[in-house]
C-alpha cells in the first residue's frame, strides 16, 4: 500500500468528499467518473477527444483484452496505454466479473437485480473452485482458466495505472450463506493477489514531481451482496489488507434504493484515507447520491452504450436523464442536445442533425451521442468537484435532483 | 456564366494545371478531390477532421438528401453547410446518376462497365420522359418526380457552393442511337437548368476580397458515353453555354484505358478557361493520369468505403493501392498504415491496433481507416498541385505509378 490518495475537500453535511489519486500516469482529480473502454477503445470515439472533454482515466476490461487481442500481444506493443494511445491514467478490472457475467449472459443484469440468472442454461460455461474460475471464451467457446495469479499476471501485461483483484461474483439471488461463502473465498483470493502482486507486480515509478507511486497500484474488491453483516465484515477484512483503494462490488441490490443501502452499510467501514470506487454505476442520479455516500471512483458502459442506442443524457430527471434522439419530436429541433453543454456535439450539431443521421442509420450519430454523453458525465464530475471545493455540494445536489440533500450523515 | 476560375500554372508536357475556383465559401485550390457526404455526413468522420486534413470542399447527394430528411427541412436549418455543420465550398450532383444507379441496383457498376444493368428487372422503378423522369424512393417505394427544373429547385434550397445539371444516365451498353438520343436530351434539360437557375437562382455574392461570385455556380455535364463524335458534340454544345463549369459524365466505358480515352476525347474540346470536374472516379492511378488529361475535379465514395470495409490506401501500386487490414500478417505490426502519412491515424496509431479493431468489430476501426484514406488522396492531391506548380508533375507521375508519363499531348 503506498500513500497515492489526498483528499482534498469535505462537504459538512455528507460523506462527499474531493481528493487526488497519484499515478504513474499522473495525478486524478476525485470524484472522477471513468468512460469505459471495454476492447481498448471507447466505443466509437477516438482517444484524444475523449481526453479533450476532460476523462482523466479510463477503464478497460481485462476478460475481454485476454481472449482478443491478448494481453501478451498488448505487451510486445508497449501495454494498453500505447496501444490504443491513451497516454493517461488507466484501470483494468480483473476479469472476474465479466467471466460471470458473459458466460450467462445477463448474471450482469441479474447482480444488479434487474432479472433472475440463468446459470443452469450453460452448465458446462464457467466452473469456480478455491483455487481458480474455468470459463469459456465468448468468442469461441473454447476453454481458459482464471486464478487470482493469473488475472493479475495478465494485468501486469496490459500495464495499467491501478488494476483490480480477481473475485467472484455470486448472483444477487445467491442467498446469505452462498455470498457468505463467496465472499470469504474471494478474501482469500485477494490475498493471493496481494502476494502475487508483491513478488511479481513492477517496481515503484518515480514522477517528474519527485513522488513516487506504484507503477501498478492494486485496489481491494469489498463482496458481502445486499447484507449488513457481510458488508461491513467484508470492509473490514478487505480495508486492512495493504490495498491502494478499494472498490465495492458484488450484487448491489434490485433496485437503486437498495444499492445507496448497501454503499451505506459498507462506507463506514471503509479506511478513510483510501480511494472507493463503486463498480459498474453511472446514472446521474446514482453519482450524485453515492458522492453524498463517500464514493471516490465510478465506471459505466452507459454513456457509450446509450449513444450507441440513439439515447442522449440530459439534464431532466423527469426523463430519467435521457433523449431519445430518434423521437419524431426532434425532427425540426434546432437546438443542440442540452442547452448549454460545452461538449463538441453541443457546440455543432442541433436536435435535428442528430435526429435524422440516426434515422438515416449514419454512424457518425453514434459517435456524436456517445461523445456528448461521456462528455455529460464529466461535465457533471467537473461540477460536483468545484461544488464540494466550493462548500456548495447540497446546493448542486439539489439543482439536479430537485430535492434537499438528507441530513444525518 | 461568371469568371470564377483561374489557371495558375501548367505542366509544360501534359494538360495538366493548377488552378483557384472562387466560391461564396471560398477559394477552391485545383486540382482538387472532394471526399463525398452522400447523406450529409462523410461517413464516420466529423467535419472538423476532414476539413483538418485538408478537404477544400465536399459532394453532397441530392437524391438521397431530398428523400431523406427533405431539401425543405434542410433549408429551414440553415441550409445544407449550416446543417451538417460545414463552413466550407459543398458541391451538391443533380439527383441524376442515383436516380437510375440506386433504382436498377448496380447502374453505378453498369455505367462504370463493371457489370450489365438490369432495369428489367425494377420495370416499375423509373421512367424517363421528354420532361421528367419519374422514379421510385429506395427508403420506402413512394413515388416521385424529377424535372431538370424541380433538380435545381431542390439544389436551392440545400444551398451547395456549385450545383449540377439535372442528366440522364444512359448505361454503358446503350449503344450509339440511345446514347445520341439520351445525349441530346441531356442537352435540352441543360438549358432548362440553366434558364431556371438564371431566374429562380439566388443572387451573386460579394466576398470580402471585394470579388462578385455565384451564390450558386452551376456546371453543365458532357454526355456521350464512349463515342467520340457525340463526346466532342456535347463537349461543343455544352461548353458553349453559359455554365461555370462542366463535368464530364455518363458512362465512362468498361475499364480503366477507356476512361482516359473517354476523357482524351472529350477535354480538347472543353472551353480551356473553365473548372472541369471527373464525376465519380476517384482511385490513385485514375486521379494522375486524368489531372495529366486536364481534369481539375474529382469526388468519389471510395475512400470511406473502402474504410468501411477495413481496405486502407497505401502507395503501393501492385497491391493496387489498398492494403487489407483484417489480415492476419498485421496483427503485430507496429507500423502505421501508411509509413510517412501524416493524418491523425497514422500519426497515433499502429496497423496492429486497427487491425485488431477490425477483427474485434469495433466501429472505431472503420473511423481510423475512413479518416486515413480521405487524408491519403487529399494529401496526393496536394502533392500533384505543388509539383504542377513547380514544374516537377512527371516526376510525381513516375514516382506514383513506377512509369514515364507519356509525351505527345
Amino acid at each position: 500500500m503506498s500513500d497515492i490518495f489526498t483528499i482534498t475537500a469535505r462537504d459538512p453535511g455528507s460523506h462527499a468528499r474531493t481528493g487526488i489519486l497519484q499515478t504513474a500516469h499522473g495525478p486524478v482529480q476525485t470524484p472522477i467518473f471513468m468512460p469505459v473502454g471495454t476492447r481498448a477503445t471507447i466505443k466509437s470515439l477516438s482517444p484524444d477527444e475523449v481526453r479533450a472533454h476532460g476523462a482523466q482515466i479510463i477503464l478497460g476490461n481485462t476478460y475481454h483484452l485476454y481472449l482478443q487481442p491478448g494481453h501478451e500481444l498488448i505487451a510486445r506493443h508497449g501495454g494498453l496505454h500505447r496501444f490504443m494511445a491513451w497516454d493517461a491514467p488507466i484501470l483494468t478490472d480483473s476479469g472476474g466479473f465479466q467471466v460471470f457475467s458473459l458466460v450467462y449472459g445477463g448474471i450482469a443484469d441479474e447482480v444488479k437485480g434487474r432479472r433472475p440468472a440463468h446459470p443452469s442454461a450453460h452448465p458446462d460455461m464457467v466452473k469456480v473452485t478455491e483455487d481458480a474460475v474455468i470459463f469459456r471464451s465468448y468468442l469461441d467457446g473454447s476453454r481458459h482458466i482464471f486464478t487470482p495469479e493469473r488475472s493479475i499476471e495478465v494485468q501486469h501485461g496490459l500495464g495499467a495505472d491501478i488494476i483490480l483483484c480477481f473475485d467472484e461474483l455470486p448472483p444477487f439471488r445467491a442467498g446469505y450463506d452462498y455470498t457468505a461463502q463467496s465472499m470469504v473465498r474471494s478474501h482469500r483470493w485477494a490475498e493471493r493477489c496481494l502476494a502475487y502482486h508483491q513478488t511479481h507486480g513492477p517496481a515503484p515509478v518515480a514522477l517528474t514531481t519527485g513522488s513516487v507511486v506504484p507503477r501498478q497500484a492494486l485496489f481491494g474488491i469489498v463482496h458481502g451482496g445486499v447484507f449488513a453483516d457481510l458488508r461491513r465484515q467484508s470492509a473490514e477484512y478487505v480495508g486492512a489488507l495493504p490495498f491502494d483503494g478499494l472498490c465495492i462490488g458484488g450484487s448491489l441490490g434490485s433496485d437503486k434504493s437498495q444499492m445507496y443501502e448497501v454503499v451505506d452499510m459498507t462506507v463506514p467501514h471503509l479506511p478513510d484515507a483510501r480511494p472507493r470506487h463503486l463498480l459498474g454505476v453511472g446514472d446521474v442520479d446514482d453519482l450524485l447520491e453515492c458522492v453524498a455516500r463517500g464514493i471516490d471512483m465510478f465506471d459505466c458502459v452507459s454513456p457509450t452504450r446509450l449513444g450507441r442506442h440513439g439515447a442522449a443524457l440530459i439534464r431532466d430527471p423527469e426523463r430519467r436523464w435521457k433523449l431519445n434522439v430518434s423521437n419524431a419530436a426532434l425532427r425540426d429541433d434546432d437546438r443542440p442536445l442540452q442547452e448549454g453543454c460545452t461538449c463538441a456535439t453541443c457546440r455543432t450539431f442541433s436536435r435535428a442533425y442528430i435526429h435524422y443521421l440516426f434515422r438515416a442509420k449514419e454512424l457518425l450519430g453514434i459517435r456524436l451521442v456517445s461523445l456528448h454523453n461521456v462528455a455529460f458525465l464529466l461535465n457533471l464530475m467537473a461540477e460536483v468537484r468545484a461544488s464540494i471545493a466550493a462548500g456548495q455540494f447540497p446546493v448542486l445536489y439539489q439543482d439536479w435532483l430537485g430535492k434537499s440533500l438528507r441530513g444525518g450523515w
